[in-house]
Formats: structure tokens, sequence, C-alpha cells
């Protein structure tokens, strides 16, 4: 993979998806512009998409015997248990989820919209199309700075990011990767704010 | 898909994988026969293996607005959120995992076992070879009786099965469904048991 030189600002546009390589030891800061943004947060071999950061995969290997949500000094693995990212910085307080699926057409369906509705499983689709590209299937994704805490009886409660504007994460490729990104348009539940207004985020690959 | 007569108890060996073809409104049970063993349990449209039951689709569709462990009454979705299963009857505690991913080769190199070692992953692709069939990707399973607790800071525990010999989940097939097991060949870890010894597990289709 060409070592890439630009290094400038990306708009991941309210509601739609975006998807860029990032070659093997590079960074990947992604920017919560608003604060009030979720990301949801893919990565791919991009030698072969069938291999892809698994949150499944993660879990057990992070943390003192494994945590559900990743944290700075975290090794990203994909779905064989390799490092894919390595997550070395958070300017927010680390609020994310693991363990909500991608929203997709047949969420909105169950909250009731009419028509089609924008969902992260399509702009990860349109994303990665915008490079020649297809995922062969859909990960569980990084949501980043999704408020979904899960108590100690197993619920799953539904919370507005706790980020605050120009907040960013940063992620180091540790094999040339595929990553994908969708500004997620839920705008029924507070995911995006209690505004439940999506707005876009930014990337930059360092 | 043909209405099965055959209600009879069939093995899945320690160590081993099992599939069996579940029409619509038949019922699985499946049994802990020594009440220590975890079983990795997938559900695939008959007519489509590409729809599967998804935990990450199921979670935030069960309890109040969200839950990680499916409990009786509760509905298991597959990867369009239609309902895959119905989970009716559990004799045990009702603890059971949906956020570790099915072991597999990589996990055992983890573990410094040297050489092949038995795996949750491939047992899925045996069972589902013994019936003509491969699965086109692995999906997160439903782990009955892993015992793998999430604390309040999302950190995971592992920990030996809390049910006993004989008790057993009852699952309503909502669909026509192709239904694969593993019992989990973990011997490393207190997965099975204190004692990490595999056993073998039962199923009948009622």
């Amino acid at each position: 993979m060409k070592d890439m030189s630009d290094t400038s600002l990306t708009e991941i546009p309210a509601r739609h998806g975006k998807a860029v390589r990032v070659a093997k030891g590079r960074k990947l800061k992604l920017i919560n512009t608003y604060g009030t943004q979720v990301v949801d947060t893919w990565a791919f071999n991009a030698n072969d998409l069938h291999e892809f950061m698994s949150m499944e995969h993660t879990r057990p290997h992070i943390g003192s015997t494994g945590r559900i949500i990743p944290k700075v000094g975290d090794i990203l693995r994909n779905n064989k248990r390799q490092p894919i990212l390595t997550f070395l910085e958070d300017t927010s307080p680390g609020i994310h989820d693991t363990i909500i699926a991608a929203c997709d057409r047949y969420r909105y369906k169950f909250l009731n919209y009419q028509g089609y509705h924008d969902n992260c499983q399509d702009n990860l689709f349109a994303g990665m199309a915008e490079l020649g590209l297809t995922p062969p299937e859909v990960p569980q994704p990084l949501n980043m700075w999704m408020n979904n805490p899960v108590d100690k009886d197993g619920n799953v409660g539904w919370f507005a990011p706790v980020s605050k504007p120009g907040d960013y994460v940063l992620l180091r490729a540790e094999m040339d990767v595929v990553m994908a990104f969708s500004a997620c348009p839920q705008d029924i539940l507070p995911v995006n704010g209690v505004g439940c207004k999506p707005v876009s985020a930014q990337f930059q690959v360092i």
C-alpha cells in the first residue's frame, strides 16, 4: 500500500458513510466535531476483507480478563485474533459501545419509521463502494461515543454521548487496513444527543 | 421442510459439533447432561444461510431497552431483526453468554497450546458439513451456560457454569432453521467447570 501524504481533514457528512485506506503504522484520528455524534467504526484487512476488526474477538483479550469497552492502550483484534488497530489516545471520557449492531433498515421499521431511513449498515456499504470495495459481511462495529451502559443485571441503557466538541480518538493501524465510518443517522432515540440531531464528524490520516 | 418424527435424543460428543434441521414451530430441547458443559449455539435460516441468529441484533430488542443475556420469553432475532427462535423454558439459573466469540485455533495459540486443539469454530463447520452445508460466516454464538459476568465497569469474568446435571433450555423455531451446536472443548480455562473437563451434551427435536 502506498504511503499516503494526504493528512487533510475529511468530513463524514451527517447521516452518511466514508471509508479510507490506512497503511500499517499510520494513525487515524477520528474527531467528534460537535461532541454529540456517534460514529460506527469498522476496520478490514486491506489485503483480505474477510479479516476484519471483531468486537467479539477483542473483548476477551482486553483488560485483565476481558472488557466490553476498549480504551487507551488496548489492542483491537481481527477475527483471527491478530492486532489490527491499537487505541492510542482518547480525549473523551471513554464511553463507547461494542454490543449494539449497526442500525439498519429493519431497525427503523421497528421504530415505526415509514419509508427509507439512512442507516449505518447501508452507510458501511456506500463508504466502501467509493473505494470500489464491498464488505463480505457486516461486523459488529465499534460504536465510538455511543453511550449504552450495561448494568449489573445485564440491562442496556440508551443515553446521549458524554463527549464534548472536538473530542477525538487516535488509532494506529497494525496492518494495512480499510477503515469505514458511519455518522449514525439515528434521530428517533437520543443516540446522537438529546436533540436527536445527527451531525457530521471528521477524520484525518496522520 | 418435512415434519421430523425423530424426537430421539442426539448426543453432541464431548469437544465436537452437531447440527440439525428444525422446522418452523418445532422445539429444540438442549440438555446439559452433566451440568458443567457450555454449548455454543447457532441458528441459520434453512432457506438462506446468510440469515442467522445474531446476538448483536437480539440484544437491543430484549428486556425493556435491551439486555445482554436472553431469558425465558425472549425472542431471538436474526441479522434482519426477524424472530428466528423463541426462548421458551430454562431450568438452569439462566446464566448464558452472548459477548465472547466462539473459541478457535487462534484462541488456543493465545493460551500457549501447541498443535491443533478442537475448537467451537471448527465444530460449527464440521457439524454443518454433516448436513452438506457450509455456514457463510461465523456469527457470535449464544453460549449456553457460559458464565462470563460483566461488572459495572465492563470487566468480564471467567467462571464455571452454575447449571446442574440435566438442566435444559427449550427453544421454538420461528422459521425453518438449521441449528448448530458445539460442546465447547475449552480445557485450559474453567469454562466447562472447575475440573476443565469438556463432556458431551444432548439435544432433542420435539
